[in-house]
């Protein structure tokens, strides 16, 4: 293996002009998951392409995305249905985008303006919360790969004053080709089996930062299903908390036998992170639901609580000591992981 | 994310030794596309390698491929059928190259001599006519693609005095494995499911190119299928035309009911490309094609006219502003695109 | 294409900092194979990722898998089977690792402890061995691919005074969920389709090195089957033998009509590297197994016999011509390549 020569076309590019490049870094980890029955052994390598520029009236532009997001697979969705997993060669993984005074505006498999403000909860563990299926992560209404079927969706942000502005939405026409993937262009009369005009998914939202407390405020809309969602945030020296708030309307899913409509989620996460490396994290979450019976018509209300805590050790150097215990009302058995990340 | 490490390993061997290489790019885009139906987003992010190195006695070589030539989705191509959307890694996506005094081998998935030495007509948009499927593109006979069921296929190319000279072949050998995509090795006796020798497709060009002229002549021959291949470019200043001639032997689709087969392909194309960055982009072809009715036999000749114009705007670090509008008989309404485009 | 800048933020982080970094390099080949009916182009281009870093305490940590070890298809498997393909963002290709004075701990898509100490035999011709069916490579009870239905492996690894001592095991859980890759946590009990308590597949081995001359031992444990094996490695200047005895219990194949129990596989190989480049390789093996028949329980020893031989020329600067010639009872004709390998 010999290492990347750039340097004799680096030193000399160096000289003030605006270049374009791609950074390549990386993650990785490894160790033990307990799933309620086994100790299992979990590892992931990962590398990210990080593309960036500049014109020469000083617009910023880029795009990135993982190497695993080129091969159709998100490690969870159905293996055939390819389309869905979304392809950055397809604008259906990673994103572009371009940023200028005007603010930034990406395109691809980008978050929700709600999701973009509000985030999540604190994840614990040395998978981030993947172990337990990521309850600390709000199921926000749109984008993040909800709306993919429609091609890229954008969001769209911009800050002034401390105010966080943004708004992101799909493009309401979902086009179905034979054996292609959506969002590829691949597809004449001949190959078109469904041109649908369905709903465009949008959202909008507005955060405030001011002294270490933000708030967050957003409305999303994705079809009949809308959600308004509300956030806060504190840090106190090294402990800081967050608490998020979203309240559903006709958001269902119908198995035949009864239909679950969500009503709200809401849940809190607190982290300290302390000068010699050691930090904990926590997170609690209820989702509440009605549960109503087809046949009959009789419905119950019903809620899933859900918690999570985890400690870390900062390693230095990219690597992170770190695990965490979940359990949820969701799931049978409590699930727990230990192990070490990287960055690269 | 940290940043990639070479300048120590980089200083010490730039002291004129040949170092192998691997260079890392990429492009990127994002913009509009109307369908002829609807407006959408589309957008697409890449990434591509170039790895080059010199043998002792002053040999070049090297190979290229993008990370989404690794995927086996070609985003047009049946997403089951993943050995003939090609792999990087089997040979039938990127290439492999030689070079030397005697002229340059490749193999892989490489063009035919025909299309190295015609090329193609003009593109325009920002997703480089593919928002209305790459009219813009002859449909050459063997080669990018076409032949990849027998494996990899080879090019070569010599040029002398001003004649670019060139000849590309497949093997006429399709091995299917179970299970196997087309260029793997991982066949043996027990998993062989057939060994057929195909028609070896091969194609020979010859161009000239004198002070801002360009002439080009080639023939390949595909089975019972062949055709001849002329074309002529002429650059004055900022302004460059282009035509193009595909005479077509045999080229027949059936579809049970009629039997479509080509005559000719023939199209013109212009480029003016100004100094201030703006540039102007057009093309027309027509399809030659006749018709016979299998129950009948009776026949008819028709064609098929489609044209694209386009402007782009050169912003400057590798970034460009581009939108197209394209029509066709082929397809049912007139499409357009408008985005920007990005290399790194 | 512009090529990556990275020399200002490397020159000022060389200062002494242990930092994370990503290093790109490929390999590629071209050439041609005869498989006993046709001779046929065969070429490949690959990109691999090598991260590495190092904790404040001086812990080495560190990730490596190529650009084709994302695509879930290894180009011999079942193409609609990716479980068992691997993908390294789902540990189940590539591997992690963190290595200090205690040895070196890798996870992922490791190497049994068998195969770590004592390899294969010395692979002939431009493709390594593939052109054949990769006879020169032992068939090992566990790692390497075997059990990744189980997730990632582990391997341990420590020397001492000469000797190196390895283990690896599986997790013994395999847990299948709905279009999930195995490895991958994306399975809460609505996915969960099965979770099998497996057997763990595990190995240990110790090699000792002096002055030229190896010699191993090892044992695996997969299931009811197990392997013992003992190889030795000896060397005279340009001169390099090697022989390895595998004995193999309870390793069967059943195809309805009869079984094929495998005893024991052995061989030896050498290789003679001059000093002006060129080098030759050969290796010769046998595999023992008794065929019984299940109607009559007639049974009856046999063996295949198969060998190698090769020829190489380094070019210099990371190319290398080579050629091999392969022929075995196993397989109907004898198959030949030629052609170029390099390195970048």
């Amino acid at each position: 293996m010999k290492k990347v020569l750039f340097a004799t076309t680096a030193l000399v590019m160096t000289a003030g002009v605006a270049a374009a490049e791609v950074a390549v870094s990386g993650d990785a980890r490894m160790g033990f998951i307990y799933d309620g029955d086994d100790l299992q052994f979990s590892s992931r390598a990962r590398v990210s392409f990080t593309a960036t520029g500049e014109t020469d009236s000083g617009l910023s532009f880029g795009a990135s995305f993982r190497v695993d997001q080129e091969n159709g697979i998100d490690g969870e969705g159905d293996i055939l249905n390819r389309s869905i997993d979304g392809l950055a060669s397809q604008g259906t993984a990673g994103s572009v985008y371009v940023s200028g005074t005007y603010g930034k505006l990406t395109m691809g498999d980008v978050v929700s303006a709600t999701e973009k403000i509000n985030g999540d909860l604190y994840s614990v563990g040395y998978t981030d919360g993947a172990f337990g299926g990521d309850l600390e992560e709000i199921t926000y209404l749109t984008g993040d790969g909800v709306n993919l079927d429609q091609g890229p969706n954008v969001l769209y942000e911009y800050s002034i004053n401390g105010f966080n502005i943004a708004a992101s939405m799909s493009d309401g026409s979902r086009v179905t080709c034979a054996g292609a993937v959506y969002g590829s262009l691949g597809c004449d009369d001949a190959d078109l089996i469904a041109d649908e005009d369905t709903d465009t998914a949008y959202s909008v939202a507005v955060g405030y930062d001011l002294n270490g407390y933000k708030l967050g405020l957003g409305y999303a809309d994705n079809g009949d299903a809308s959600e308004i969602v509300l956030s806060g945030e504190a840090s106190f020296n090294d402990f800081t908390v967050k608490g998020i708030y979203q309240d559903l309307s006709d958001v269902a899913a119908d198995d035949g036998v009864s239909i679950m409509e969500y009503d709200r989620t809401f849940g809190f996460s607190a982290k300290y992170d302390m000068s010699n490396g050691v930090g904990v994290q926590a997170f609690w979450r209820r989702d509440e639901f009605t549960l109503t019976d087809i046949a009959t018509g009789a419905d119950v209300d019903d809620e899933f609580d859900s918690y999570g805590i985890g400690a870390s050790y900062d390693l230095g150097g990219g690597a992170t000591l770190a695990g965490g215990i979940m359990d949820s009302d969701y799931q049978e058995d409590a699930v727990a992981d230990m192990g070490i990340k990287f960055t690269f």
